[in-house]
């Protein structure tokens, strides 16, 4: 089964969310002194792809190990949005209505993964409207995903994140599309086991169906 | 279809191999003060449940992104090793010898996923013994998992890890296999999409077949 690896390459040159916290990598035990490599990793929960989880905005919003893996495991759908030049809208979505379902996940496919995962951060990336999560929300999709570090930017109030975690959709940041054709997929996405934070960086993947 | 989370939670309680590299998780964002929450994370590359790459003990090895995922995907078996009391030698694998087939993932259930992964440090944890890796190596099995932060101790050189990471044989330590019924299942294990590092921490699922 052909495995394609989504997920945004984690390295000391990883852009930031708006250039803050830069991931740093330490080694520890160096081969010529030691006869053993072993590194250390500090890098912000939001690194690279990876998953919020309702704590990150709602005050009494459930942590990362509370949301069950079920919710990022399964069918998945990666839409064309490359059309979108700005924003994404339920107009852009509504174009697609038939492949977003109940239960289905939804991966946004922009041109945001035109950008390198080591370029300086893009406050103009291509995000998800408020209009266009609410439309995710009311037709009960499990997670929607986007090719860039955030979902929403300049919309005061974080309506696209309180859309989406208000109604249990979890949201999948970080990841890269680029190499991967618009359809139909199984999607794995992975964060790290992490008890009690509001986010965890993930591995995902997408196998051909 | 049934998902096992079958990966070691991470807090500031973890254990730490030796009780050495303490995670840290530091509030970088306070809800009541900017009405969102954000943390980072300080944590060693061998935390909780990880896979070496063969960088970790050889020379000239591949480092984790080196490793193709389809190594870490696939047909997987739950060995009970129980009875193996203080090693797992190649005669406690022989006796499951038809279970342990090439191209296949061998995990090694054994009394250390009694203990809970927030104890001290047990130095006298389980493990593989060189005789068990080398079999493993001989019968071409493509990865294999135990239940503990180490697959190794006590013995000069390294020789478990050697015979794996020698044959391409992908190590991953760290897994919590108490919960689960020794058997066949589908195995899905993705580490953070480091670069260049010698090991990274992971997620690591089993799916009932």
């Amino acid at each position: 089964m052909k495995i394609f690896d989504i997920s945004w390459p984690i390295s000391k040159a990883t852009t930031g969310y708006k250039d803050r916290y830069i991931v740093s990598i330490d080694e520890i035990k160096n081969f010529n002194r030691d006869g053993v490599r072993e590194t250390a990793i500090h890098l912000s929960s939001h690194t690279g792809t990876h998953v919020d989880a309702p704590s990150h905005f709602l005050k009494e919003g459930r942590t990362i190990d509370e949301i069950t893996l079920d919710r990022l495991i399964g069918d998945a759908v990666v839409l064309d949005m490359t059309t979108c030049a700005e924003r994404i809208t339920r107009d852009c979505l509504l174009a697609h209505e038939n492949d977003i379902v109940a239960g289905g996940i939804v991966l946004l496919r922009t041109t945001n993964s035109d950008l390198s995962p080591t370029d300086k951060f893009s406050p103009h990336f291509v995000y998800l409207e408020a209009s266009g999560a609410k439309y995710l929300a009311e037709k009960k999709v499990k997670a929607v995903g986007i090719d860039y570090l955030g979902i929403e930017h300049s919309q005061p109030g974080h309506p696209t994140h309180e859309n989406l975690l208000n109604a249990d959709v979890v949201v999948i940041e970080g990841l890269r599309l680029g190499h991967v054709q618009p359809g139909k997929y199984l999607f794995v996405c992975l964060p790290l086991n992490m008890i009690g934070t509001e986010a965890a960086p993930a591995r995902a993947i997408l196998m051909a169906k």
